[in-house]
């Protein structure tokens, strides 16, 4: 594939936005992607959204999107992939730079979940399930997610507070990201503490409901001008598995996370000790234990044992969550792919103030859908 | 771009599907695309779908497919874009293989609305249309296009009856056609006598609500074998309009059409007067006269004179709706987009047997959603 840069990175800041809707969050994060590139129009508008038709009764998102952003007649889509929605969105932005469509191309990842009830909120993230043989059954994504948990902690021994690293990080890294839903540091005392939500999942494992846009513009070799920091897609990758959870032999290899990892860890060269920063997709703390260890940065079975030796906090093997991740940065599900790519850019371009870390040249970024039955992930390299 | 062929075409017939799921038809019709082309498996599939969320209580419906159809651990999303969104996920799987990222991709367009009350459906696809201004305040899809027709009418002085022409080459075309809905003619008579469902649109104007899928395997030259009928994409484009109907200066200029249109136009330098066949959005009457108006097949304010005439059925200028189109093949609103381009595919192999033009080069296709405000459109070529 042709080369495809990060040209600028635009987001809003994640929260429960009651005064503003689905099109005035996503035009934002756009308009804003759009001023740090400098740019005026582009060639195609890709939009992740998963909860659109069922939390805010709006489909044809792109579209709405692309006329409150002011960006008509521009071509413009949704990209729908679960929680990996945003993620996604990048892709197929990339898609269209390195086919030629156009040599500028805006990906935003949107959600704005508060606009339903509680019970509205988690039949939508439901329908990520197999709604035939899972969803309509009773089972929604948190018990599908303690599901897994508790299977881990069946195999490998480990008690539930010994998750808390994951959320610990994710929660201190938030304090310094103006942008995050909970910039609120916490212990592991305080995570072991937290309610059940489906056992053994407690609040302090999940990330929360709320509302966010985020955005990138990508470009072409030829669409760099002298004023931006580009950062390369190194490469992108994409993969499914089952979407019922009962389908799989082993419910805990989370093959769309290795099947990801392997692609890009294939097509760049790249070896897992040179990725200086890994935006995970922290939406349990099971789901970040499985990814690292799917993506191969820690053998399976062993991701608590490196988590509470330090390996994932800035300065780490491998630093997760460096804005706070799903966990405390927040999760609006459709644009919660969007986030970690711009978090990332910025990381690479040593914009990320307080939450710069010291070494970072060569960047992951994953998104999960479906409790692991889809997935879109990036390298990107400054 | 880099040329990409159509490979393969599969559809399911159209109809109310009473025993079969979304994934039943979806799988179906990506099994037929597939052993059309005799490939064993892809590298990406996209999904187009409207209603998955809203209907069927199933996002995440591309990993379902992808599952269902056996394609596991294909790269797989979903491509939204009301009831263009069949027509964008050729334009999808036309970017990825365009890009590089695989040889071989499947689009598919699928709609299970039968699973849903008429007051969901109606719903659904008043989702289509602006949420905040529009659709909250009753204005369901099909009053939104009756007022459309009556400012046509009063533009132009036509009566309602004068609208017949479109639908009697339809339902006359969809009766040789064992994928359509409606394999039953219809007399002028019958036309102006139907019952009115938003004045002045009535039930023969419209579209019927119904399930199908339809998918075709499109792939670079390199993937080109010996037993394939190679079809070209020279052209593909999409394009958006205001999303609230009240928010155009003109509501009959119809310009996602026109720019859509004239793009393909521009791109391939074809002539109007060579597309052999024209496969349009035919989903009420005035949709149809509003398209050959402004993708410039004949002057606007004169499609209904042209159609008098005899110009949009076979061995006409234009022949429009050669299987049916919306109004009698069916109009399963995701699939809509689709089934267009593997019947304009199969004119151009010269395989419609019954609905066999006597002279097919060049095709072309357009998919529109939300009263016009998202389009997608291709030109084929032999």
């Amino acid at each position: 594939m042709k080369d495809v840069f990060i040209l600028g990175v635009g987001q809003t800041p994640v929260g429960e936005h009651w005064d503003r809707s689905l099109r005035d969050l996503g035009a934002e994060a756009i308009r804003a992607a759009m001023a740090d590139a400098q740019v005026e129009q582009a060639g195609g508008l890709y939009v992740g959204n998963m909860l659109g038709g069922c939390v805010n009764g709006q489909e044809n998102v792109a579209t709405l999107l692309a006329d409150a952003a002011g960006l008509l007649p521009i071509e413009a889509w949704k990209v729908e992939a679960a929680c990996a929605s945003g993620g996604m969105a990048v892709r197929a932005a990339s898609l269209a730079v390195a086919a030629g469509a156009c040599d500028l191309a805006i990906a935003v990842g949107i959600e704005k979940m508060t606009d339903g009830s509680a019970s509205e909120v988690t039949s939508g993230l439901a329908t990520a399930a197999d709604q035939d043989f899972e969803a309509s059954h009773g089972l929604t994504f948190v018990a599908l997610s303690a599901l897994m948990m508790q299977r881990y902690m069946h195999e490998t021994g480990h008690r539930r507070e010994d998750f808390a690293p994951f959320a610990v990080n994710a929660h201190k890294n938030a304090v310094t990201n103006r942008n995050a839903r909970f910039r609120k540091a916490i212990t592991p005392d305080e995570f072991a503490r937290s309610p059940v939500v489906a056992s053994p999942i407690g609040v302090l494992d999940a990330a929360p409901v709320c509302d966010g846009a985020a955005a990138v513009v990508v470009g072409s070799k030829q669409a760099i001008r002298p004023h931006h920091k580009p950062i390369r897609i190194a490469a992108s990758a994409a993969a499914t598995d089952t979407i019922a959870l009962a389908a799989r032999g082993d419910i805990l290899d989370f093959s769309v996370a290795a099947n990801t990892a392997d692609k890009l860890f294939a097509t760049t060269g790249f070896g897992r000790e040179e990725i200086d920063v890994f935006e995970a997709h922290d939406a349990f703390t099971i789901i970040t234990a499985l990814s690292v260890e799917a993506c191969g940065f820690v053998p399976r079975g062993e991701a608590l044992k490196h988590a509470a030796n330090g390996c994932f906090v800035p300065g780490g093997c491998t630093p997760l969550s460096t804005f706070g991740g799903l966990k405390a940065r927040g999760h609006p599900v459709g644009a919660s792919g969007a986030y970690p790519v711009g978090e990332a850019a910025t990381q690479l371009r040593g914009e990320a103030g307080d939450n710069q870390l010291s070494k970072a040249r060569v960047a992951m970024t994953q998104s999960i859908g479906g409790h692991g039955s889809v997935a879109a992930a990036h390298i990107l390299e400054a």
